[in-house]
């Protein structure tokens, strides 16, 4: 695959959508079909709103003794959330029923803002 | 102050240490001070193996009813994880004594890596 939105900046004010899958004993995460299949899906709904989407692989708590936080971090950077939540309401099923093709675990979302 | 990382191009295999405070009644989080003392002291520990660093502020939960899950999440994008820790270590107590001017939240903090 390409890695060709690497160079897309993402700048100071966008909104950052973060769907964070954390991990706990028996959870699994299937990052090959996440990668290949799920982000690519979900981006292409979201149209010219997405200025970039990345893909983080949890490894390790950077806190001695505790456990890995997040199995996978997965962000959209958009200009408008309200564009972002029009655009993901009428695909919400199609969306949370591909869950099931690489993980058995709930994530959590944060809505954030680009500060820097 | 300026936003001149932007440019900066991001690539998949570096290191991204994210450190995440988490949102709860009574926490507070002073953006101001992380951003224009906190992050910038602790970027001018990690040299050169420092490519870029983030701040997200923290807005809403993307899920319907649950709380904001991080006021703020600050993250460094380095080369090398040892590298990133051999030049912490020595600077930990600098660090930590700081947490106290911008917030009264132990963040939890995820190692991963960049996949896209």
């Amino acid at each position: 695959m390409t890695n060709s939105n690497s160079a897309v900046v993402v700048e100071k004010g966008l909104i950052k959508v973060s769907i964070m899958y954390p991990y706990a004993e028996g959870k699994t995460f299937n990052m090959e079909y996440y990668e290949t299949k799920h982000m690519p899906m979900v981006a292409g709904f979201l149209g010219t709103n997405l200025v970039r989407y990345t893909i983080d692989k949890g490894v390790a708590s950077g806190l001695p003794n505790t456990a890995l936080p997040y199995m996978a971090v997965g962000s959209f950077y958009v200009k408008s959330l309200a564009d972002y939540q029009a655009a993901i309401a009428p695909n919400r099923d199609a969306i949370r029923s591909d869950f099931a093709n690489y993980t058995n675990v709930a994530p959590i979302i944060l809505v954030s803002e680009v500060v820097r």
